[in-house]
């Protein structure tokens, strides 16, 4: 495994591509232990720095992300995990979180209904 | 334009993507006036954060990123330039920064030899 460099506080990181589509799903942050188990069950784990724990994706929702590839960047400080995505990526039921652009105009495919998903009290 | 929420010094990770091949070639961060400037030139700028100060992509390299669309993300605080890119994005002479896997396995491209582009002193 190449040597990463974690920053701001031991994270990196981590844009989120689906292997088929080359689609951007999301970007989150994984710290060292998240990508290790990552690596070793191959379903995607990120570091929530607002509940400040290692989280996997899909625990609550179910939309897993089974991770085929993991890519490193030219400086060791950003990855891509390229995935296979149950569902949708996005907690809003947009299948990623780019569904918008800059100039506000929806571009995106809501795949489900948030409220089913995780319940009235949010994500 | 919406509301976006620069962090960490005022700026706003970028994902850059290929917009015809949807290749990821790199990550980098860009300020509220590198935003501008590649919305109103169409070429894009970022901000460096050890030169601190704005830069735009190609300046040095010729390999400039022309911008189709910017994307938005749910949370508005990560963006995804959707470019036409000259060259190569890697200053390491390959197309995308992300040329090896985390074993250390290089599956990219390289397209140029960065001591004819950028001389032997660096990028």
């Amino acid at each position: 495994m190449l040597p990463l460099k974690f920053h701001e506080g031991g994270l990196i990181p981590v844009i989120v591509q689906d292997q088929k589509t080359r689609e951007v799903l999301m970007m989150a942050y994984a710290n060292e232990e998240a990508v290790r188990l990552t690596e070793s069950t191959g379903s995607a784990h990120y570091y929530s720095r607002s509940r400040k724990k290692i989280w996997k994706k899909g625990e609550e929702s179910g939309h897993f992300q089974k991770v085929g590839r993991i890519l490193v960047d030219c400086d060791e400080d950003c990855l891509i995990y390229e995935v296979e995505q149950t569902g949708a990526a996005c907690h809003t039921g947009y299948r990623t979180c780019f569904y918008r652009t800059l100039d506000g105009v929806t571009i995106g495919e809501k795949i489900f209904d948030p409220e089913k998903v995780y319940g009235k009290t949010g994500h």
